[in-house]
């Protein structure tokens, strides 16, 4: 019922139950959602004008790169998957699927779930505000690449699966939106030199601290914020003077409000 | 590794994925696990004074109840149950197993759990504190009643499965400890007139604010400083002045202070 307060985080439980039951998700995924549904809580469930003014940022930082690519875990692509892809559609962008955790399961999974959602895109109208033809819509949506199926490249500084990434994706990219990062995993990307764009809702995790551009903010709101500002095609040089410490102590003094 | 900064939390995190993956949980177990570690980060990790406050008014209240019962769902099991079932062995107390989603499988699958539990502790020496002999130590265990398989009675104003409990023992008990419990419930049992003695890691979460006290900690420190307490045999007359609010504004506080 939509009308419930908390009919959107409630449906967001629904989408990782069903994940979860699918094979796509790894054993600790359910409870990383539910520290994010906490933190969510204290943000009182909205997007701050912070975190929509990093969302922008975000997207300065994409549009500048060379060679800009959208990561998906698990979490992302069972909440937001349908949206990036749709962002992704917009602006031409490779995805790549690259979990935590994989495994040949899993990762097959995740692909059957995004080319479900590719139909279910391609099922509908363009988005409203799309300038052009319903066949160039329907031509990008089948454009955006969606990599990680086999990876010929590492990720320096981390052991194991969790390290494989593709030559021409992940390890090339100079700008690099990871939504729900592990922590060790954006201090790898930030040494590597790339523009590390992270979408966490705690603002003290390691991902939160590391990440040249942080986006406090629930994913499917984001990806939702994401996807407006793309189709406005208004985007601004990056902004040099960029303090990420000023959005994290921002997002932090919300949620202290909203606690007490 | 004993030595990690969060190894206690780590410990629970895989408790809770084994029960899930023994059927123990339902869907929404972990996601709920992870909101209460988010907000446990919150506290520092550790029992504040208030809890502790808190925790000691509980015991006092169970220890001058006529008939009280400690209620058990599957988290509190999975995380607290081998504790619990050796708190309830000091002082006599029946356990009731009452889960939220009741289905015969979960509900079979905690019965196991917790008789594999009693045959752990009788494995073991009577607790270091224990003042009487082993053989009283393992007598007590062994008689302390786990309700739950054949509810005979319903909580008034709870639709469903999740209304059965057993006469005996939740239906009419006057003080009951509900770790972990659901707002629905915990006001249904409020209404009943219960003394009703919550742990939530949550302090504006609805069961938090009904409940009459409120142990604002993680379950597994409540458990083992709860044990603590039952060893020292020093119970004290219940608070007739009991300020429940100011336990629950102790806890944002600390919170709040801990996210600055």
């Amino acid at each position: 019922d939509p009308s419930h307060p908390r009919y959107k985080s409630l449906l967001a439980r629904g989408k990782l139950e069903e994940a979860a039951e699918r094979g796509m998700l790894a054993g600790s995924a359910l409870i990383a959602h539910g520290r994010g549904e906490a933190f969510d809580y204290l943000l009182g469930e909205e997007t701050s004008d912070s975190a929509l003014k990093a969302t922008k940022e975000a997207v300065n930082r994409l549009i500048a790169a060379k060679k800009p690519v959208i990561s998906l875990n698990g979490n992302t692509t069972a909440l937001a998957g349908l949206s990036l892809l749709k962002c992704a559609a917009i602006i031409c962008f490779p995805m790549e699927i690259n979990i935590f955790y994989r495994t040949p399961e899993r990762m097959s999974e995740l692909f059957v779930f995004i080319e479900e959602k590719r139909q279910e895109i391609l099922s509908q109208p363009a988005p409203l505000h799309w300038k052009g033809e319903l066949d160039e819509w329907k031509r990008a949506v089948e454009a955006v690449e969606v990599l990680g199926a086999l990876p010929d490249a590492k990720i320096p500084g981390l052991q194991g699966p969790r390290a494989k990434c593709h030559k021409d994706g992940i390890f090339s990219c100079d700008a690099i939106l990871v939504p729900l990062e592990d922590g060790d995993r954006c201090e790898a990307l930030v040494k590597m030199g790339k523009n590390v764009l992270v979408v966490a809702l705690h603002p003290k995790s390691r991902s939160a601290i590391m990440a040249n551009v942080t986006i406090v903010d629930e994913v499917c709101r984001f990806a939702e914020n994401l996807f407006k500002i793309l189709l406005e095609n208004k985007s601004l040089p990056p902004d040099s003077k960029w303090n990420n410490d000023n959005i994290l102590r921002d997002a932090l003094s919300v949620m202290a409000r909203n606690m007490l």
